[in-house]
């Protein structure tokens, strides 16, 4: 038989038992945050008609995954959880109840070239309130995503605010080529906009916004910021060394997606500034309407769990977990029935245990026990078994007790 | 502007706040009875090599996504999450610890007809035991599946098992035909089997075996089922009236995968038998070896939440959950920095809030938090809030008191 080399595609990846547990972990915490905000989950399919997606995200819309079905349609993957939102919302406006806050938790996929902490399949965990044009929204979606953050552990992250209406006059070409400031400078954004073909009057104006020399913090920005300190995050100045946890008011920010119309931000790493932002969004109000004739404003934000826990493993703050608390070892043929019952025990106790699978040197079952970072083993032989007892091990400091098989359950809670 | 029409692809579906709450509790729940049998959590990718996928599932194969990405790769969509983790062992195999038992809750995709509760995108969720030839490892398997179920408040199922080695000697395409009796019946299989150009003393040999006139149970069945009886599972006949909760040899179970090698079972609802198996799996002790020159025996089996969710609705089962527990009314422009200091508070205790965004007629407000089923209303006017108090009012009973601020989150808890 030909072997099948066992490879994944770039920019792809398994997590492992050690990764996953601490993933989920994650998601559980965002997850609890998100419904303390009164945030309710919704769930999109991760395929949709091509259409659906088609001439919402700029340039960056070419990253789509997309293929004609086996039915002949066209179809792509979701590249992220606001337009399938925005669907959702036009397709189901009857029923809804306006504003509608929801969050969703799930994978989107970029054919994007794959760069430290970036993956071409990577998590988003969204919170958006459609249905309000309130600045209020705005202050809360930003609000509810920095406490995510904090409830992970993290606390070296500052946000970086402004407002697309400051690019009302400018170009949607001018508009993608400010979002690439933080990656080739000013200079960058100049040649970008002239090798587009931008006169030099639009760029003038643009440079000029971008670089703000008076530092007035537009109107529009400042409320948004006067209720993020009412949420608790105070105002910093670029120029403070010291941003951890507060909002900074920054004019380049505008954001690469097409939809934004106002209030846009990002959050940023203190100490690591080479992971780009780790979340995003801002004011869409004319999404919905691509699907609809109804208006519906919104906000929204998405927080990328994957380039966060690569930051997150980096800085210490991944702590792995062990799997099963007990194993029961399997050292007698003719005691499999009495090792089920006494591993059934534990489990219907609510304690997570596991019995080696087959009769096997002990060194064998202590050593697979240890990888495993299980705490307690639990030894019991013909004698014991006799005696209506077991050895309780201590795996880490080796300690061991006998115990009775009936005080086994008491003794491990 | 040209409107695009909102919709859905065919076997897809979006899952509203109500239903994905409700999904998501029966996510944690499973994910809790994995981790007690001691299964750890692994992550694959939605995208893999095509070949990787291809050959592994009989004539279903055709079901499979795939297409050409963007840098002209054979790309395929999860069709299970078996084939994955043979992958994954067969790459890893270096630094696995054997056994491996990984669990795995995440969605497939499948191009098939949808018909009722099956669609094209769902859940499973899968337990397997890798790099152990243990009949205990394929009893535990079945018994950690069938605790998942009873967690649910399911109790009306049933597991029917047999062993694929009762098939030896009988081609692949005889198997594929006797998979289907459930659908087609005996007649039917014959017919396909005829069809197919299967001669007939293939014919007369596979129907003996299905019919197993004798119901002589094979040695290899008798043992996991013995073994099922330590787990809490006791064994039944097909003829019997009750079978919840309990295990029936069944000579006609096949499982259409190709990879299966021996242990096969399924798990039926008792009252829902339109809704076919909604978990099955078995053993197969030479998935691995396509990917490796190493051998490595493994079982498993996948719970189908999609399903289970679709007949666990028309029993009544599902409890749909309200969004927040507080809602704090919005009824003064001039009080909005109160407002969000007060729904902060609630936040930071540990208190799911929403806050209305902007001041609205009481009645509107009151309509919002009844739909989304929250319990208790905070209302603080100037009045109010110059005597450091509030209002709070349960929303089902419409009970109204007044009580210090400072109190708040004392009484809400």
């Amino acid at each position: 038989m030909n072997i099948i080399e066992p490879r994944l595609l770039k920019g792809f990846r398994d997590y492992d038992p050690a990764e996953q547990s601490a993933r989920q972990a994650m998601f559980a915490t965002i997850q609890s945050v998100f419904e303390r905000f009164g945030f309710s989950p919704l769930s999109t399919p991760t395929l949709e008609y091509r259409e659906i997606l088609m001439g919402k995200y700029g340039e960056d819309e070419k990253l789509i995954y997309s293929f004609k079905d086996n039915g002949d349609r066209d179809v792509a993957m979701r590249y992220d959880l606001t337009v399938p939102l925005a669907r959702y919302v036009a397709q189901n406006q009857n029923m809804l109840t306006l504003p509608f806050k929801r969050y969703q938790i799930a994978p989107v996929w970029r054919a994007d070239n794959p760069q430290k902490g970036r993956y071409r399949e990577f998590y988003q965990c969204d919170v958006d309130a459609v249905g309000t044009d309130s600045v209020l929204a705005d202050a809360e979606v930003i609000a509810c995503l920095c406490q995510a953050i904090s409830a992970l552990g993290v606390s070296g992250y500052y946000v970086r605010i402004n407002n697309r209406a400051m690019f009302n006059g400018l170009s949607v070409v001018a508009i993608r080529a400010i979002d690439k400031i933080d990656k080739i400078g000013l200079s960058g954004v100049v040649e970008e906009m002239k090798n587009n073909g931008i006169l030099d009057d639009e760029i003038e104006r643009a440079t000029t916004l971008i670089k703000n020399v008076n530092q007035n913090i537009p109107e529009a920005v400042s409320t948004v910021m006067d209720y993020l300190q009412q949420f608790g995050i105070d105002r910093a100045l670029t120029s403070d060394s010291d941003k951890a946890g507060k909002v900074v008011y920054e004019p380049s920010i505008a954001r690469g997606l097409d939809y934004y119309t106002g209030t846009v931000f990002e959050i940023m790493l203190t100490d690591k500034s080479e992971y780009g932002s780790i979340c995003s969004g801002g004011r869409y109000d004319n999404l919905v309407d691509q699907y609809s004739k109804t208006s519906v404003p919104a906000v929204g934000g998405s927080l990328g769990i994957d380039r966060l826990f690569s930051a997150m493993t980096e800085m210490g703050l991944i702590k792995t977990q062990g799997s099963a608390k007990v194993m029961v070892f399997n050292l007698e043929q003719s005691l499999q029935n009495d090792y089920v019952e006494v591993v059934s025990t534990l489990r219907n106790a609510g304690i997570s245990a596991e019995l080696y699978y087959a009769p096997a040197k002990i060194d064998k079952q202590f050593k697979y026990a240890e990888t495993k970072n299980i705490q307690y083993g639990v030894i019991m032989g013909q004698t014991e078994k006799d005696s209506g007892k077991v050895q309780l091990k201590n795996l880490a400091t080796r300690e061991q007790k006998e115990v009775l098989l009936t005080d086994l359950v008491g003794r491990l809670q």
